[in-house]
C-alpha cells in the first residue's frame, strides 16, 4: 500500500552490537539501504568514497550545512560528520528503507526535522553483560571501557525519546535481527506514512455522499 | 524481553472486513485474545454470557462506570456496551495480545487513559470499493448502505488520530493479517512498553562508574 521506504536510525550502547545487527539486516535484501555519511577526515586504508563515507573538504561540509543539505551533523576530534539530505530521500522514494547508524544527539536533531523517523535503541540485556562484551573484545584498555560504560549510562537516560528499544542477547542475532524488521515493517503501515491514502478516501467518500 | 502484551483496538470502515481480519488473526495462535464486551442488551439466540459478551444489569453497568472499572463505554438504542478493564489488563498481563473491536470514539477514548495502546485503522483500498462490497452483501437497502458512506466519511477524518491504517484488500486476507501481526509484534518493543527494562539499565550501569 505504501511505495515510499522508512527512514531507520539505529543507536546503542557501545559494545551491543549495533554493527553486526545492521550488517545481519542488511544481507536479508535489497529493499534496506544503508545510508552513507559525510565526512571531512581522510579515508583509511580501503575506503572508498560514496560507498564507507563521502570525503570532502571542510568549506564543502560547511556549505551543504548552510544550504540546509545535511539531515543532522556533528563535529568529533576536529571533523566533522553528516547525514546527506538528499542521498536519505531519493533512497526512500525508490522505496528502500533507509539505515542510518548515528548517536543519540544525530537521532533527535532527525526526528525534529523529520518526525516520521524510527529511533531504534540497541541494548544488552543488563549492564553486567555489556561490561563483560566491551572487557572480551581484549583491544582497549580499562580507562577506554570505563569511558564506554560512563557514556553508555548517560544514553540510557535518553532511550525513552527512542520509539524502540531492542534487546541484542549473545547468540540471538537473529531473532534480533527479526525484531527490527517487524518493527520496520510497522512502520510502513503508520498513519503519518499513509498521508495520502487517507487524503484520498476521504475525498472519495464524501463525494459518495 | 517483553512479557506483558499489548491492547490493540481494531477500528474500521462497517465493510472493511474487521470482523473475518479478526477470526483470521485468532486463528493463528492462542498468543491473541479478544476482549469480551459488557452490555445491558439481552442475548440473542445463541449468544453465550462472557464468550460473546458479559451480558449484565443496567444497575450493574452504570455501577462499573463509577467504579472505573471500564476502559470505555457508549449507549446505542438504549444498550450501554462496554469494555471491562479487569478483564483485559489480566490477559495481558497474562502475556496475551488483547483484542478490541470498537469505534473510534471508543479507542480514542481509551488512548487518553492507556496511551501504550495501539490503534489500528481498517480500510478498502478507496471509496468506490466500499460501496460495492456494502451493495455485494445485497442484505441491506440503499437507504442504509448511504448511511454507512456517510459514517465512513465521518470516520475517514479522524483516522490520523489512529496510529496505523491498514488496507484490507479483496482476496488478501492473509497479507492484511500479516501486516496486523507485525504491527502488534512491534508494540512489544516500544520504549513507552519497556520502562522497567530502561530503568533497569540505567540504574546498573550508574553503579558501574
Amino acid at each position: 500500500m505504501k511505495e515510499q521506504g522508512s527512514l531507520i536510525v539505529v543507536s546503542g550502547f557501545s559494545g551491543a552490537g549495533k554493527g553486526t545487527l545492521m550488517k545481519n539486516l542488511l544481507r536479508r535484501g535489497d529493499r534496506y539501504a544503508l545510508s552513507v555519511s559525510m565526512t571531512t577526515r581522510s579515508p583509511r586504508p580501503g575506503e572508498a568514497d560514496g560507498k564507507d563515507y563521502y570525503f570532502v573538504s571542510t568549506e564543502k561540509f560547511e556549505e551543504t550545512i548552510k544550504a540546509g543539505g545535511l539531515l543532522e551533523y556533528a563535529k568529533y576530534c576536529d571533523h566533522y560528520y553528516g547525514t546527506p539530505k538528499q542521498a536519505v530521500l531519493s533512497r526512500m522514494a525508490e522505496g528502500k528503507d533507509v539505515l542510518l547508524e548515528i548517536d543519540v544527539q544525530g537521532g533527535r536533531q532527525i526526528k525534529k526535522i523529520f518526525p516520521e523517523t524510527v529511533l531504534v535503541f540497541i541494548v544488552t540485556p543488563d549492564a553486567k553483560t555489556l561490561l563483560e562484551r566491551l572487557r572480551g573484545r581484549g583491544s582497549e584498555s580499562e580507562d577506554v571501557i570505563h569511558s564506554r560504560i560512563a557514556r553508555a549510562a548517560d544514553e540510557s537516560r535518553i532511550i525513552p525519546d527512542y520509539d524502540y528499544v531492542l534487546v541484542n542477547e549473545e547468540g540471538d542475532l537473529d531473532a534480533c535481527t527479526d525484531r527490527l524488521e517487524d518493527i520496520i515493517r510497522a512502520s510502513h503501515f503508520r498513519t503519518g506514512s499513509n498521508r495520502e491514502l487517507i487524503e484520498s478516501l476521504d475525498r472519495g467518500l464524501h463525494e459518495l455522499i
